[in-house]
């Protein structure tokens, strides 16, 4: 985005344009600032985001974006994060139609989304390492993944998560998290409608290798099933995964060779 | 660390005291600020070992640690990191004995004691957010994850790895991690005996729900399972993974509510 040559929206010979210098309500050009920022991040990692670089896209000067952001990059650093993991965790809104399946495949689709739109500010703060991750970043980011876990387990129908169902729901999220990691850094090699796919195939495959330790998770299972269609590929799925690693249900202590 | 009473070799009129202020060579010297820093950092978070800390535990004074890491903690950190992550890729070596599953479960008993003996350390490291993580000790994390991708990959027998069998070994991977760190979070609730059998378990399935969505990963799997006792619960195993298979239906895409 170029810098404005307009003028200060506040004398009344101005001509009005968006990305001058005119002035918001206090709010408005609150979320305007961290929306110019989110899309910056998007493209560039954050150490290469500059606080002139904000003002200059947002046709803003560098003092109001402080006056906004009295901690400088870190802070507006954070806000944007903050709105990023509001955003996502609207998006893991279940349809009310649908078999289970389905519903996550739906919700995976706006995962995905999600990831596509943020790409590069997303894979940064990820990835970690980076220059602004704090552990307050981090706190966030990890409120993200509480929320995914507490949603994911509502939807199956979960009060009360035991130690196994929780790991295998917890591991899914880091599968699909991983995964839409991969996804970026390989350029987005794989159709994202074919990863959404896989994924909900590892949900039904981790919770039946887990339901084989876990009498919780196999209740949940059945529960699950009982609403796909009877013939359809989940059941499936699931019917020949039991069958193949219930024979190997106890395995007798590793020997040394 | 408690004491020993060891005589010191270097001055025999020194009373013998193993944590004493005692000349070591250079190499040994260094080894062993590492070793005390690793022990101190498996039972407190990074942020709360100071450089005295260590001088303490290792019967040094803070000048002479400092000539051995004149960056101060971060190096020492940075040292003790790179140590403990030696130590972990040596322990991916796979016994030449046993089935697959075994060699896999073997390995897993690895790295679980690993994850059991540096503990707050390890926890702090992969969480993030963690005042003495940089580009360089996230380099460093990644590289051992690298390896176990490599050395994995290895042991499947696979040279060149496309795009979703590589998918399915990293999530793998990020699975072992993140239900170790679960593991620690929760104060070791699940045995690691329990913990191991389900991350074979879970190789299993994912292996075979990726192969549906992937030729070779499916030949990969269909290799492994030849190497599993031939009239043991493998053979039974093999032979449903022929129909499990068999021409792969295409799920519909997901119709919204």
């Amino acid at each position: 985005m170029e810098a404005s040559s307009a003028p200060d929206p506040s004398a009344p010979e101005a001509r009005p344009r968006r990305t001058g210098y005119r002035r918001l309500p206090v709010q408005q050009r609150r979320e305007q600032l961290i929306a110019v920022a989110l899309e910056l991040f998007a493209s560039r990692p954050p150490e290469e985001v500059g606080l002139d670089d904000v003002a200059a896209a947002a046709g803003a000067s560098r003092p109001l974006v402080y006056r906004y952001f009295a901690g400088g990059k870190q802070q507006l650093y954070e806000a944007a994060l903050r709105s990023a993991a509001e955003e996502l965790t609207s998006r893991f809104r279940v349809p009310k139609e649908g078999t289970p399946t389905r519903q996550l495949a739906a919700v995976l689709d706006n995962y995905f989304a999600f990831v596509a739109e943020h790409d590069a500010g997303y894979g940064a703060l990820l990835r970690g390492g980076s220059v602004v991750e704090t552990a307050r970043t981090s706190a966030i980011v990890d409120e993200v993944r509480r929320t995914a876990l507490r949603r994911t387990l509502r939807h199956l129908g979960v009060r009360q998560a035991g130690p196994r169902l929780t790991l295998f729901v917890r591991s899914w999220i880091s599968v699909v998290e991983g995964s839409s990691l991969t996804w970026l850094d390989e350029g987005r090699q794989i159709p994202p409608a074919d990863l959404r796919d896989w994924l909900v195939d590892e949900f039904v495959a981790m919770s039946v290798a887990t339901a084989l330790h876990d009498p919780q998770t196999a209740q949940v299972l059945a529960g699950l099933l009982a609403l796909e269609e009877p013939d359809g590929p989940a059941a499936a799925l699931a019917e020949r995964l039991r069958s193949l690693l219930a024979p190997r249900r106890r395995r007798p202590e590793t020997a040394g060779p």
